[in-house]
């Protein structure tokens, strides 16, 4: 942390409204606090190099954090997924009940997109944080010949990297990392949405950990809200919105823009405020999830059947070809829902299916004959999150 | 392109505008057209399926067409800052006088962050464009054993990458693409911003090629205006609204979300029509900029002097210190515009700054002799991007 | 509609790709096809006059039919709100559930916002509608001292009102029209929310109309998905962003902008296109809209009791005040699922609340003593409903 | 302001984070403060009752504030506009100069919307700000029959409106308030443009007020930045993002959304500051706005008399129709820069324009003579301004 006690802030404040921009405000009264050094004070550089400098190095342990979490995160998703990966439920699609899944699926499916955002990060973290040192309009006039040398010396002092040209009205560096933050929030967010739905009390095939007092309602008595879920929902939804000041602050003119740079001031620290309101609590929300296998099982069996309609209609497609395997299935659970019967019976009625056996209809019927590659794709993320995060 | 003669048109419109959804129309007559081969029509695919494969095709054609365009602007920009590496112009800040640069050195501001787009657009294209094919639900359930070793094979057939896992709820491969072009447009934004500012009739330092025609008004006959600039601009400023739109689409509900997906369907070709309208003419701006040289260096001197304020109050900083320096020269300024003379009138007669020789305060004021690091910055620029484009 | 016969279209794109804007190389034609009017033609107008005032009476008409399918979903929202007016159902906070409603009540809060925006909505018709007629830069020079005249001619002629001065540079008016646009599809959005959430398969107390075929999924026989409530959402979700993109739209520099008008012509069609998505089959999805009374009686039983904490946690909070009633129902409810228990069966042996007789037990336990303002709250709005509608 | 003396800090905020929202905290502190009233604390009332009523009591002092900048802001207009009713300048259309136009037009165009506004804002000071009050989930069922009769005395004891129905849910009644402080800040951002465009060093018409050390620059004394122009330009760039996350957050889930709400506690204070960073010195940066009637008149000049082409073009245009005057004197204005001659020259030579007495072409060539309806147009707009602020 710096130093800040020669300053007196109400001077300060006061330059401040006057000149519109704190630095002169600022290298003033550190100017005299430097003594006989106090001459070399700002010296070449210019508001933006500091601010620039500086919301890099900030953004530099941003980054830091948030890789530690996303480590956090795949591990988690590693253990749920592991230990779920034969937990079986309902797939769904538009709301609706579609196929079987198991929730180990579901997990690797939120998984996925996390290994991709890691590696990102860390390309991120190692080649796009650089130093700002341009000097008033970026050509280090000021320093004469030294210009370079004395960048070079900076990022090397700072540990950051040293640009090819000043990126004043440049602000690429700042959207590769804005952006990264705001897809790892949406990810998550989609995480977000899933807990928030499965807790539904008509569903409620998981539940955020139970705290004492956590998720109350200030009215109702039997409430338990899902706080984190729905923390990850909002990070999601508000960060797009700060990126989206962000492209458009692309748009600097000149050697320095004109009102474009301050709308990254209240942009960047929104964005990571919302951010970090999902970042995080993720780990922990899916570190200790409750999930209720019986209650997935027990949703699944909801529809009497119909949620193997696909696989009933695949089996028959072989035979009569997909299109009349389809029309087929759909009337007849059509036609068992206007009688309320189950699925197995008007396929032992009908006139076709009735041609297989019992036991093979049994068998087209059963969730655990219909999970298709679920295995097979839970290894192969399971087996790159392994090796990202040894 | 595919043959669609088999499709009824009516019919097609008709059914799909009950179904609400296109696909069930067009497989219908398709199974219809397929004779004996009908009933694998859409054998364990889902509409999504083909629908997200269809767009990677198409996005992996676009990008091809991105990077040739970036090529071009390189080259034409290279070119341009070859040309102009010791063209002295105003370097601005906030719309005003700031510091001499060469036009040379602002091109090249212009082409150091397409050089890192066109990085990661190679990337993009290597690693980023998966087939889908998971069924209806994402499992491949439909094809029992055989589904990952079939998207094997339709991948190996398109020329695309195979996922870990279906993407259908994880658009996080749209939105990597998406952003890249996002922020083309942008860089490319302030490209059209700056040629727009620079042609502004006070300004007049460049001018888009004069052709026959060309921007000309439907009322004011003196007029031509810089259309091609203007157009990189709104391309800018549209993309990256439409890409809020597909980070929100992050949000997916279990595994086929509801109303997310659909948000998409205008969003990308939209932000891609937009994206176009910028990058497709922006070589042809560059290659044939009309640049002023001489209203360049007439626009540098219209301030008598006061563009070189930095440049004096760095060499009196080495004496007096640079705060002191600011305040000297900022107060000769204000003097030499309220007694109406010349910068160089006013470093002659002050008590301070005549001790300094005529020769050296000329040479103070000689806009070559502070140019800075702009050379070996635009050095670094150029090495780069032959690098790139070889 | 237009004649625009005497168009010859491939020199009329070729001249528009040239100058970069359409109107020089239709007046050209034009000017050919009137004969010894040709002369006149364009006289005084500028190619944004053209453009704006026809962009107006095509709102004019878009405005127009918005109101009639306002006035359309306004009276199935009527008509909906009676009939359910005492059907009993969850009301949800979080997707949890909460306290007990009416379906009546819930129609009730999605019509209430609507009536605002008919209301405003035909404010906009009245007094919104403002012919363009400013010529080159707004001030109408070339027709001498007659510019007033025959603007004043003019928007008597296509019957829109007469701004008090050029609004070439001053977009809000349109911003005005957009805004109630896209508060409208927000508002639509969120019944299409409401909808999709109730229609999900474990809640299933509504269901959109049955059409055969509607809804259908070309792979999973046993879909019907709410097809009509997703255009609603959709619509709603990508509004906004258009309207963002009009908002900044409003930056116009000078007395006509530099690549700032060009925004609004996607963004409008586009945000109009996704409004009608929703605003045009809003009215049929309410009037034919499947409701289950006896499924919503159902989910509210799912507890076992519990949503009706509150009703209990009132009338102890009479005696011991309101936060240890809350304590005390909330440590209750805990116990009640821990021991699997209902809420009456607690109820009946704590020591607090078993001093009251069973039958005040059951009437705090019944839902229909506890529905509090819903039906004043109904009637409220039924009134200023039919006020507005009649 | 509150009376918070009875809160323990820590104890609030530890149990904020636990339950994940602030009102239980408070209340059971408050509770304990409040002696043997402290059983009735948020009796009937639930978290969104107290947090919505509160911000609309801020949202009125808001808006009673907006208003009064406004009538300072319009009557600043008035008097630049009377001021400058007959100083003549460029008028500029896509910053390329197009006709004559004075000041005072101009500031009369940045004038008229805002009284658009100030009537709007009025209508909804009196008509929009609602008390919310309907307990848990809006049903007010736990006041009993007393429900309606509470909420009416509570908004009579505030002052604010009474709404039909609870707006929980429905946020229609903030989108109405807080898109007019958007669009209030949309039309302040293009005079702040305006302003900082005529501030240009070559264009140099106007200049935000010289106070000393405004605007001034850590490195280059000569510099005098337009600060207040670039912050109502900030302030309209952002406050349309937090819009766009206000208007997604209609789509509010059932009796209390899901993650929704949320969206609201950040985007509307940030809203809110970046709007007062231009409401609130708007009328400061106009009433003292430099005007230089001087170098309006030499920028008009720099052209050699071009911007009246349009002028001379409708006077041929009676003899030999608008396309053929326009075609001749683009060709003219052609030669002239090719042969480097003023305006005058070329018509003086030209064959068809030389039958013009010199005379004739001089009065052609005063800008005077076309500023077409700029007075009447003023008149109007000024009479309404008066009319909205006496």
């Amino acid at each position: 942390m710096a130093n800040t006690d020669f300053l007196n802030n109400a001077t300060f404040l006061k330059k401040t409204a006057i000149v519109g921009f704190p630095i002169v405000a600022l290298t003033e009264q550190l100017n005299k606090a430097s003594g006989k050094h106090g001459k070399y004070v700002h010296w070449g550089a210019t508001t933006q190099d500091i601010m620039d400098t500086a919301l890099i190095l900030q953004l530099k342990e941003t980054l830091k954090c948030i890789e530690e979490e996303l480590e956090k995160i795949i591990k988690a998703l590693i253990t749920l997924t592991r230990k779920h990966r034969n937990t079986i439920m309902v797939g769904r699609s538009q709301m609706q009940h579609g196929l079987p899944i198991t929730f180990g699926f579901k997990s690797a499916l939120w998984l996925f997109p996390i290994l991709e955002h890691i590696e990102q990060l860390r390309v991120l973290q190692k080649n796009s944080l650089y130093v700002q040192f341009g000097g008033a309009i970026g050509t280090l006039a000021s320093l004469k010949t030294e210009g370079v040398k004395v960048r070079k010396a900076l990022a090397k002092e700072l540990e950051l990297n040293e640009p090819k040209i000043s990126w004043h009205s440049s602000r690429e560096v700042l959207i590769e990392i804005m952006h990264r933050i705001t897809a790892i929030s949406g990810t998550l967010g989609k995480i977000g949405k899933d807990i928030s739905l499965l807790s539904q009390t008509e569903i409620g095939e998981v539940q955020e950990q139970r705290i004492d007092g956590r998720g109350i309602s200030s009215t109702m008595p039997q409430k338990r809200n899902p706080i984190s879920a729905q923390a990850l929902l909002i990070s999601a939804r508000n960060t797009t919105n700060y990126m989206n000041i962000l492209y458009q602050a692309l748009l600097n003119d000149h050697e320095r823009g004109t009102s474009i740079w301050q709308s990254e001031w209240l942009a960047i620290p929104n964005l990571l405020i919302h951010a970090a309101g999902g970042i995080g609590i993720a780990s922990d929300l899916l570190k200790h999830l409750e999930v209720y296998p019986e209650k997935m099982k027990e949703n699944l069996m909801k529809t009497n059947g119909f949620i193997m309609a696909e696989a009933v209609m695949m089996q028959l497609a072989m035979k009569i070809g997909k299109q009349e395997a389809h029309d087929l299935i759909h009337n007849l659970i059509e036609q068992a829902q206007k009688e309320n019967k189950t699925f197995k019976e008007v396929l032992e009625q009908n006139q076709i299916t009735k041609q297989y056996s019992k036991k093979e209809i049994d068998s087209w019927l059963d969730p655990q004959n219909y999970l298709g590659e679920t295995k097979n794709m839970i290894d192969a993320v399971e087996q790159k999150a392994k090796k990202l995060t040894s």
